[in-house]
């Protein structure tokens, strides 16, 4: 057993609980932090208790915000008749950093997997049903999951009720990625790639 | 260019400032964060400030306690006649965990590597020169560096003004960490264990 000060091994164990962070890790952190002058933590414990008091989870796309409503929620000129179903919230980021979506958002706060407890009621589904029967402008629902087993399962399982309801469901193209090499595409992927070819 | 609300931005630069995380991961941490309940944001928060506050260099080794004098340096039943010479204050538990040791410490705070500008004046040697004059009980000065470049540099350079004063003066063995296969051994080490082969 490997003892330390009490204030050291109150923090290693804070920082253990971060994901991929084990006590080692957590012990080097810690020591690099005491190396540092004093207002580099203090700026690390504040910004940690503002980021406790101040975030919010939007109202409308349940996005973390710093008010009751995103900027994306309340921007008028975006188009209200897209919605654009994420994970989670930093994936707005990633989508909004293409540039090539002006519609609004919903997280939906994971992906189905029963084992680990994700279930349609943990997750947002009955919050984005409520919202497509509330808001009638919304003529498409893009389903911008990843393409893992749990996003295909959560995919199919929203994409046949909305199908049920009329309603015109999408989601993001599979093929090959920018830098990638055929030689290393796995069969989906590349199958994926040819049968949507694009002629130039 | 991907945008989040200002609290969430302003603790991942914070945690992008930890050895080995960049912004990804540190984006990461803090939608992990984000998830957990408030109260563990709020002991994070704490642990940061106590150790911002409570963790003081002990006056005699230079290591990180919660008093001016850490209990190793106070404990009268320790053996004050073996001085070891480490690197870092952690490196004081790593030895303490072997159970192996009864002698005192002293933190170095580096090894010698001046194109990091880790020269002789910014590292301990002054005071582990200055301790060894005043403290005619030591007999023996254990330098339990890490055998690498810098490690050994450092070795080097105070082996040499110790053994010109008629000090006694070891460094840890080198040869087979246990578990190691001889296949995989470079030269160096196993040319160490054989050298240091011993009687069974």
């Amino acid at each position: 057993m490997r003892r330390f000060p009490e204030p050291i091994s109150n923090l290693v164990a804070a920082f253990s609980a971060l994901p991929g962070v084990g006590p080692k890790t957590a012990l080097r952190y810690v020591y690099y932090l005491l190396k540092q002058p004093k207002s580099d933590l203090h700026t690390m414990a504040n910004s940690l208790r503002i980021l406790c008091e101040k975030i919010n989870t939007c109202d409308q796309c349940y996005t973390y915000t710093e008010d009751d409503r995103c900027p994306i929620c309340i921007d008028s000129q975006r188009n209200d008749s897209i919605l654009c179903v994420v994970e989670e919230s930093r994936d707005i980021s990633t989508i909004e950093a293409t540039g090539k979506y002006t519609g609004k958002y919903l997280v939906l706060g994971g992906t189905l997997n029963p084992i680990e407890g994700m279930t349609p009621d943990v997750i947002r589904i009955k919050e984005l049903y409520n919202k497509l029967e509330q808001e009638n402008d919304i003529t498409e629902v893009i389903l911008a999951l990843s393409p893992t087993v749990y996003g295909e399962t959560t995919i199919l399982y929203i994409s046949k009720y909305l199908k049920d309801r009329q309603m015109k469901v999408s989601r993001l193209a599979r093929g090959l990625p920018v830098g990638a090499t055929i030689e290393f595409a796995d069969e989906v992927t590349l199958g994926d790639a040819l049968s949507s070819r694009k002629q130039i």
